[in-house]
């Protein structure tokens, strides 16, 4: 079967999510999010890795792309294993069975659905 | 011919367009755009693909980028085959006949044109 | 000679200088910036080459980097052959004669120097 | 031992610290960093030089990130061999015993930790 473009493992080094209580929920949340594209005709079975400054990395938290089809997952949202701590720096490994495109974005949802910031995660070789 | 910098498939992973009704329309527009540059002396006959998290993808978008011209595609003025669906997370792939160079940027025109985010596009092999 | 980090060519897809006018000059002016990073023992002799829609492109723009410096061009500022129109989209082409890094910055200078966007432009092979 | 991802040197050619007084402190610094990624199961010594425009760089700045962890540097709290200088461009590479990742990010803390950029840093070949 032919792949489609990506790569099968990726890293973000910044991470974080503020404290709950700096603003009105939800309209005040900062969404961190990793927006993953699945391009290929085969369902992608993806892992996220979250590192700390301070303790042993936790995951993998488990998320299916279907074939041909885009997912915005939130870190805010992931809660199994555990949730991920608020107001602490983190950063994170997704690895996936198929190649994926993953891009790192910061969503301010107080004007009007504003994106602040984005970057494209950082592919590892294969 | 000599072909110039860039690759001949890109993939932006993020794209969200919020509703109509957010703001002043067009001053409050938020401009999802894809910034193609074509340094070679061909034409670059390009095809868009759209992506989404719960039905099948929908394209080629054909757009033509003269030799030697760059060119700043807003998702919001696509329409054929479709128009993209506001208040809905999307992804996007782009491919063309020959080597460009793809950036991704989102454009906030409220207070002076101003931009807020931008990454480069992910490359594929080729 | 053991040549540093980087790569002989860099492209940026995005480039966009509000026209004049917008607030007062220069405090509201924002200012669209090449950072160029030369880690080398000599000097990089480094050409600028702007793309337009819709006319040939200019250049090159020359710009000197130092050995072991930094040089943060801003494209406001340059003016021959000719000042880069206002208004208008552009993409560009950044060739040196040995390896540089190149980041595209836009900097707010409105609330403090805050920088609005960046992302690493695009290198090519060499 | 099996090595994680990432690579050993990296670049980012945009750096500026805003001089101290444009805002209260510490609610209105503008954060300046480097998150490292160590995903490796032993400790990365990293070495950090910054360069200038208009003098020699100095360096190297020493920082150790644990095996398996993340450390989130400001360039702020850069002290020795001596403080950043305020106000001021600069260009940072980051080098490593063993494979890093390296996001520059720029932190506004004004308004709840918002973020205003960030990019991957460039990385080397090795």
């Amino acid at each position: 079967m032919r792949t489609e473009i990506g790569k099968k493992e990726w890293a973000i080094a910044e991470g974080y999510i503020p404290k709950y209580g700096t603003g009105k929920e939800p309209e005040f949340t900062s969404h961190e999010t990793a927006c993953i594209l699945n391009a290929n005709e085969q369902e992608a079975q993806v892992e996220i890795f979250i590192y700390f400054s301070d303790r042993d990395p936790i995951g993998p938290y488990k998320v299916t792309v279907p074939a041909k089809r885009t997912r915005h997952v939130r870190f805010n949202d992931l809660n199994d294993p555990e949730e991920i701590p608020r107001g602490t720096d983190y950063a994170s490994i997704i690895r996936s069975d198929v190649p994926i495109v993953v891009q790192h974005t910061r969503l301010d949802s107080r004007q009007a659905e504003n994106a602040l910031l984005t970057t494209m995660a950082f592919p590892g070789n294969q």
